[in-house]
C-alpha cells in the first residue's frame, strides 16, 4: 500500500522541507533504519493479508461466556456503579500522561504539553460522542459499526431519566447501564490519544496534533475497537484482549511510531558525530508523579474492563486482575532496575519508571490468571523488552521523547502474545490480531499524518523549536519566575 | 441595606487606608466600575425583595420524587457506600484548589496558599461539625435549621456502632446512613470556602481569611443550604440545584467577589497608565495538575449529589450525570480555546483551563439530561461567559487572581438558569433562587469582611506584599534552593 | 539483648567509620541522648518481658464479633469490591510518601527519593507475595504463620477463575474474596516500608535501604501482623488496632528510629557550635501535595480496614470511620497551627502538615466512635505530641528528615493507647501490645540494619552526600535546567 522508497525516506524528506539544517545520520545507521522499516512494512503487509484471509471465514467461537440469564436489579446497580468508579480512575490517567510528559520535556515546552493533553482528552470526549461510539459498538458487522452522528442512549434508559421505568427490564438483562459503559469506553479513547502524544513532543504543532486526535478517536481507534470488542471479526475469531493491550496500547504505540517518523527527531537530538544528546526529565518529581498516577489509573483501567460485577465470580476475577496488574508493574520496574544496572552500569530512573509502565501494559491483555507469579514473569519480560527497545530506537535514530513506542507498542504486543500462556487462546489468533491491528493503524495513521502535513504541516518552525513552544506558540512560560539554564540547543 | 456611596467606594477606601501609595484608576474605569457596582446592588435589592415576596406563599410543589417506600438492607449499604466513595473524590478537590492556586500565584506566596488551603479544609470540617450541619439540615423551617452546638448522629446509628442494631429499620427507610450524608455534605462546605480563597490571594491576611472561613462555613453557607437542600423556602418553591451550581459555586463566587473588592487589588496589578500587569501562573504544571484534580473531584461532587444508589434508575441517573459532567468540561475547554484564539489571537492556557472549570460549574445545577449534546452546549457557553467575564473584571480593575468569580459565580449563575432547559423548573423560580442567594451572600459576606477589617484588618502590610507572604508571614520560601527572577513589583 | 555501651555509641561509631570529619556533639547533648537511649532500651526490655509473660496464658477473649452466619452472594460482592476500591486509595499513598519526601529533601537528592520509593513499593509487592502473607495469615499459631514460598490463593477461588464456581459456597461464607483481602494487605505493607524511608533520607544507600525493605516486608511486619491481625497472641489477648496505629505506624516509626540512629545524622545538620541547620522543604508545593495525597489515601486505609460491607451496620461503621478520620486530621492540623504560633511565635508549615498526619495516625487504632468530638480531641493531642517530639528529637540530635518518628511512632503509640477511651479494651492490653511490638521491631530492625551495615554499609560516602545522591548515585539531576543555589553544605 506504499509506493517504493520506504516510509522513512518520505518522512525524513517531509521533515527536512522545514528543517534545512538537519544533518544526515551516518550511513550505517541509515541502512539499519531503512532495513528495519522495510521489515516493519513487510511484516505489516503479510499480517494484513493473513488477517484478511482469516477474517472471511470468521470463526464463530464465542469469546465471552454467556451473561448470566437473569440479572437482578441490584446486580445491575453494582455492575454499573463499578464501571463509574473505575472509570473515574481512568479519567485520572489524563493527569498521569500530562504530568509524565510535561515533566519529561525541556522546560520550555512544558506548558504546551499541559494544554495539549487537556485538549486531547476534551476532543476525545466529543468525537466519541458524535462519531466514535456508534462506529465501535452500534450494529457492528465484521468490520465496523454504524456511521451515524451522535451517540443515542438506550431508549429505556432515556425514559428512566424521565422517571418512566416501565421498560427497564430489558436494560437490566444487559447487565449494566449502557450509559455507564459509554462513559468507561470514552475514557479509554482519551487514553489512546494521550499515548501518541508522548512520542512526538517538543516539535509537533499543537493544532496538527489535535487534528490527528480527531481522526484517531473518531475513526482509527473505534474501527479497531469494533473488530475486537464490538463483535467484529477479531472478536468472532476469539482474539483475546482483556483491557486493551492491543486495542489501546498497540494502537496508541503504532500511531506514535508513525507520527514520530513523520515529524522527525528533535533538532540536536542526534548529533552529526553520531552521538545522541541526553534529554533527561526536566522535572523528575513531576514525571514520577505522572507514573504513579498512571499506576493508580491502571487499577481502574484493568479492573473496570471486566465489565460485570454481579456475582462472586466477578469480584474474584476483579481481585485477581488487580493483584496481577500491581505485580506486573512491580516486577517490570524491578527487572528494569536490575537490567539497567547490569547493562548500563547504573540504575536509570527514567528507564525504571518506564519499566513499571511496560509491566502494566504487558499484563493488560490477560490479567486474570490465578498463578500470580506469571504476572511477575510477564511484567518483568515486558520491562526488559521496553529497555531494549528504548536502546534500539535510539540506535535507529528515532526520537521517542517519553518512550511511548517501547512502553506501549513493544510491551503491548508482548502482552497480547503472552496471553497465550495464561488463557486458552491460540498464538495464531493473537498474531493475526496484533498484526492486522498494527498494519491497519500504521497505514491509517501514516495516511492521516501525511495529509495533515500537506495541509498545515506537522512540525513547528525551527525557530519555535529553538525557543520552545511555550513562548513560541502560547506566549507563556511554564516557570516564568525561575531562572533556567539555557538548553544546549545548538550543539549538533 | 447599604448607605449611599456604593460598596466599592467603601471598599477602596478601606483598602487605601493601608496602601497610601496606591494610585487611583483613570476616571473612565472608575465610572464604569461604579456603574456596574450600582447595577449589582440594584439587582440584588430587587431580587431579594422578589425573593421575599415569593417566599411567603412558599409554593408547595415537591421538588424531589418520593423515596422508594421499602429500601432493603443492601440498597441502604450501596447508597451509603456510594456517598463515601464519591465523597473521597470531593475531599480530593482540596488538593485541586491548593495546587491550582499555589501554581498560579507568584512563587513568593505559594507556601502561604498551601498552608491556607489545608487550614480552610480543616476549619470547615470542625465548624460544620459544631454548628453548620444543624443549621442546614436539622428541623429546618422556611429559613434556617437548628442553632445547636455539635452535630448529633442519628440515635439508631449510634446504637449500631455499639452493636445494637435493633432499631436500624427506621434508618434504613431513610435510604442511606445519616453519617455518610454528613461526611458528603461536610466535604461540600470545604469546597465553597476554597473558592473564595482563590480571588483574594497574595494580599489577604492568613488569620483574617481563616476567620472569614469560620463565618462562611458555620453560618452563610449552611443558611443557603437550608433554603435549598434542607427543606427551606427555596426547596419548597421547587428551586432546582442538583449539585451546587448555586449552593456551592454561586455562594463561593459571591463571597469571592465581595472579598476581592474589600481587600482591593494587588499592588502593581493595575498600573497608573491604565495598563494591567500580566500575572501568568508561576508554575503551569502545578496549576494544570490542580485543574485535573478538580475535574476528577467533580465526578464525585456531581455523581454523589444524586444521593441514592438503590435502583437501576439511580445508577442510570448517576451515569448520565458523569457523562454530562465530563462533556461540559470538555466543551467548556474547547470553546474557550477557540474563543481565545479568535478574540485574543492566541490560545490561552489559563483561560482554557478555566474554561474547563466553567464548563463543570455550568452543568452542576442540572446534569441529568439524556440529551448529552445539551451538556456540550451548556458547557461551551459557560466557558465563553467565563472568558468574557475575566476580560470584563480586568476592565473593571477588579483583581481576581485565579478567576474565581468568572468560573464560579458567572458560570454558576448561568448553569442555574440553564437548568430550565433540561428540567421542568421555571425560569422565575431559578431567578428568584439565584438572586436571593446572591443578595444574601453578597450582603452577609460584606458585613463579615468589613467587621474583620475593622477588628484585625484584611490586608497585609505593603512590605509583606512586596516580599511575599511566604517570607513575610511564614518565614519560609516555597523553593528555597531555586534561583528566582525578582518580581517587577515596583512597576506601577 | 544488647551489650553494654548503648545502641547509639555503636551507631555513631559505625556512621563515623565512613565520616571521619563528623564532629562530636557537645557533651550536654551527648548525655541527654545517651540517657534517653538507655531509657528506650530499658523500657523495651521491660515491655518485652511483660509481653512474653502475658503471651503464654494468651487470654482467650475474642476481639472481633462473629461474622454474620450466612453471607449472600451480593454481600460477598460488595464487601470484596469495597476492599478493592479502598485498596486503590491505599496504593495512592505511595505517591503521597514519594511527593512528601522528595519535596522535603534538598533538591540534589529528590530523584533518588522518587526511585527509592517506587522501588520500595515494588519490593513490598513481591516479598509479600513470596513470603510475607503466608507468615502473617496462613495457619497462624500464637507467634507466626507458615513459612512457605509463594502465596497460594484459595482453591475455590482459583477454580472460579477457571469458570468452575461449584465450590464457591464456602468462600462466600468467609465474607469477602481472599484475593481482595490479599491485595488490601499487600498495600499496607508497602506503606509501612515507606514510613521508614522518610527518616533516613539524603544519606542512606539506595541498595541498603532496598535490602532492609526486603527484611521488613518479608519478616518483621508480617510477624507483628500475625500477632495482631492474623490470630496470634495479641489478637487473642484482645489487643485493639483497627487499621494499623500499631501494626503499620508504630512498626514503621520504630524501624525508622533505629535506622536513623544507625545511619547517623546528615552532615552539617548539627553544627559544632550546638546550633541546628534548618532544612525546610525544598519544594513546598510538592510536599503539600504529598500530605493531601496521604490524607485521601487514609480514607481507603481506615475505611477499608473494617473489612466487611455486608450489612447496614457495616456501612454505618465505615461512615463513622471516615468522619472521625477526617476530623482527627483537621484538628491535628489546627492544634499544631495554634501550638506552633504560641510556642515558636510563628505558624510552621511543615509542622502543621505533620500535625495533620499525626492526627490521622492517632485515630487509626480506633476510629469507630459515635462521639465524633473524641476524634477531634485525640487528633489534636496527636498533633501536639508530634510537635513536641519533633522538638525533642532535634534536641537529642537525631536527624529525622520528614519527621517519621514524631508522626508515626509517637502518634501511633498515642493512638493505640487512646483506644482505651473509645473502646472496651484495657490500658494494660494496649500497653503490652504496643510495648512488645516496639521491643520486637526495635530489636529486629537494629539487627538487620547492623548486618546490612557490616555487609555493604548503610551510608553513602561523604562526597556523594555532598554532591547529592542524584548526581552521585544515579547520575541525573531532578531539575537539570533549573538554576539552584548551592546548599551551604560546609557550614558546620
Amino acid at each position: 500500500m506504499r509506493p517504493a522508497g520506504g516510509v522513512y525516506e518520505v518522512v525524513v524528506r517531509s521533515a527536512r522541507k522545514k528543517t534545512h539544517q538537519y544533518p544526515p545520520p551516518p550511513l550505517v545507521w541509515r541502512s539499519a533504519r531503512r532495513f528495519s522499516l522495510r521489515l516493519v512494512q513487510a511484516a505489516a503487509a503479510l499480517l494484513l493479508a493473513f488477517g484478511a484471509v482469516l477474517a472471511f471465514p470468521a470463526a464463530a467461537l464465542a469469546a465471552q461466556p454467556a451473561a448470566a440469564p437473569g440479572h437482578s436489579d441490584l446486580q445491575f446497580v453494582i455492575s454499573s456503579f463499578s464501571l463509574l468508579i473505575w472509570g473515574a480512575l481512568v479519567m485520572w490517567m489524563c493527569a498521569g500522561f500530562t504530568m509524565l510528559e510535561s515533566g519529561t520535556v525541556r522546560t520550555k515546552n512544558a506548558s504546551m504539553i499541559c494544554l495539549k493533553n487537556v485538549g486531547i482528552y476534551s476532543i476525545a470526549a466529543l468525537t466519541y460522542l458524535f462519531i466514535g461510539y456508534n462506529l465501535m459498538y452500534v450494529d457492528v458487522g465484521d468490520l465496523i459499526g454504524t456511521f451515524r452522528f451522535l451517540y443515542s442512549p438506550l431508549e429505556v434508559e432515556v425514559a428512566a431519566l424521565a422517571d418512566d421505568v416501565s421498560g427497564l427490564g430489558d436494560a437490566i438483562g444487559a447487565g449494566s447501564a449502557s450509559m455507564s459503559n459509554w462513559l468507561f469506553q470514552m475514557l479509554f479513547v482519551a487514553t489512546t490519544a494521550s499515548i501518541v502524544s508522548g512520542a512526538m513532543l517538543e516539535r509537533v504543532k499543537l493544532w496538527s496534533f489535535w487534528l490527528f486526535t480527531v481522526f484517531l478517536t473518531a475513526f482509527i481507534y473505534p474501527i479497531v475497537g469494533a473488530w475486537t470488542w464490538g463483535g467484529g471479526w477479531l472478536e468472532q475469531a476469539g482474539f483475546q484482549d482483556f483491557a486493551g493491550g492491543t486495542v489501546v496500547h498497540t494502537v496508541g504505540g503504532s500511531a506514535a511510531l508513525v507520527g514520530m517518523m513523520v515529524v522527525g527527531p528533535r533538532f540536536g537530538k542526534f548529533r552529526r558525530d553520531g552521538t545522541v544528546k541526553a534529554t533527561p526529565p526536566s522535572n523528575v518529581l513531576v514525571t514520577t508523579l505522572g507514573v504513579l498516577i498512571l499506576w493508580l489509573g491502571w487499577f481502574g483501567f484493568n479492573a473496570g474492563s471486566h465489565g460485570s460485577l454481579a456475582t462472586p465470580q466477578d469480584v474474584i476475577v476483579m481481585s485477581a486482575v488487580l493483584i496481577n496488574t500491581n505485580l506486573a508493574a512491580a516486577s517490570g520496574m524491578l527487572a528494569t532496575v536490575i537490567i539497567s544496572r547490569r547493562v548500563f552500569g547504573r540504575v536509570g530512573l527514567s528507564s525504571s519508571l518506564n519499566g513499571a509502565l511496560a509491566g502494566l501494559v504487558s499484563i493488560t491483555a490477560a490479567p486474570t490468571m490465578a498463578e500470580h507469579w506469571w504476572a511477575v514473569i510477564i511484567g518483568a519480560i515486558g520491562g526488559v523488552l521496553c529497555t531494549l527497545a528504548t536502546w534500539l530506537l535510539e540506535r535507529m535514530r528515532l526520537d521517542d521523547v517519553v518512550g511511548a513506542v517501547p512502553v506501549h507498542l513493544v510491551a503491548g504486543v508482548w502482552g497480547t502474545l503472552a496471553a497465550v500462556i495464561t488463557t486458552d487462546v491460540s498464538l495464531a489468533t493473537q498474531l493475526v490480531g496484533v498484526g492486522s491491528v498494527m498494519a491497519f493503524v500504521l497505514t491509517a495513521s501514516f495516511v492521516v499524518w501525511k495529509l495533515i502535513d500537506l495541509v498545515m504541516g506537522v512540525r513547528v518552525a525551527e525557530e519555535i523549536e529553538r525557543i520552545g513552544q511555550d513562548i513560541g506558540e502560547l506566549g507563556i512560560e511554564s516557570h516564568p519566575e525561575f531562572l533556567l539554564a539555557p538548553d544546549d540547543f545548538d550543539e549538533y
